[in-house]
């Protein structure tokens, strides 16, 4: 076994309203940046020991599947790089 | 001017509680799901007409330092990727 970091990258699908992201955005408008958008996302960072990359991604992806996303709104994505 | 992608990840430094981290973690492991650890962060990108990436970068990190994190208790990076 192998320790991996799994990186789950959460983002509201294109069309679903994003008030807090809006509102980030308005923020940074009237202290006087110059931006034509901006989106956010929720990152989770999940340590895991596993026998390979494949298996670590495939357990992350089931995390997100089962919890860290909601299927409706969301899309996620997964990144997994070896723990030094 | 160019069209650039600044991703801002704002994550929490050493030491400080993340409930939010550590009741996803609980409910991972409540599902079944075997992991080390897991960390939280919120992640912006941010779309900006700049000269050059080091400019969109720069401009990134102004955000993040004057509102997308707090430096009592944030750390955050910036990469950035010139859109297509």
């Amino acid at each position: 076994m192998t320790a991996y970091t799994a990186t789950v990258t959460v983002r509201l699908k294109h069309g679903v309203l994003d008030p807090e992201a809006e509102t980030t955005q308005q923020a940074l408008e009237r202290l006087g940046f110059d931006l034509e958008d901006l989106r956010s996302a929720d990152r989770f960072e999940i340590d895991v020991e596993a026998a390979d990359a494949d298996d670590a991604a495939d357990r992350a992806g089931e995390m997100a599947d089962r919890l860290l996303a909601n299927p409706t709104i969301h899309d996620y994505d997964v990144a997994v790089t070896e723990q030094e």
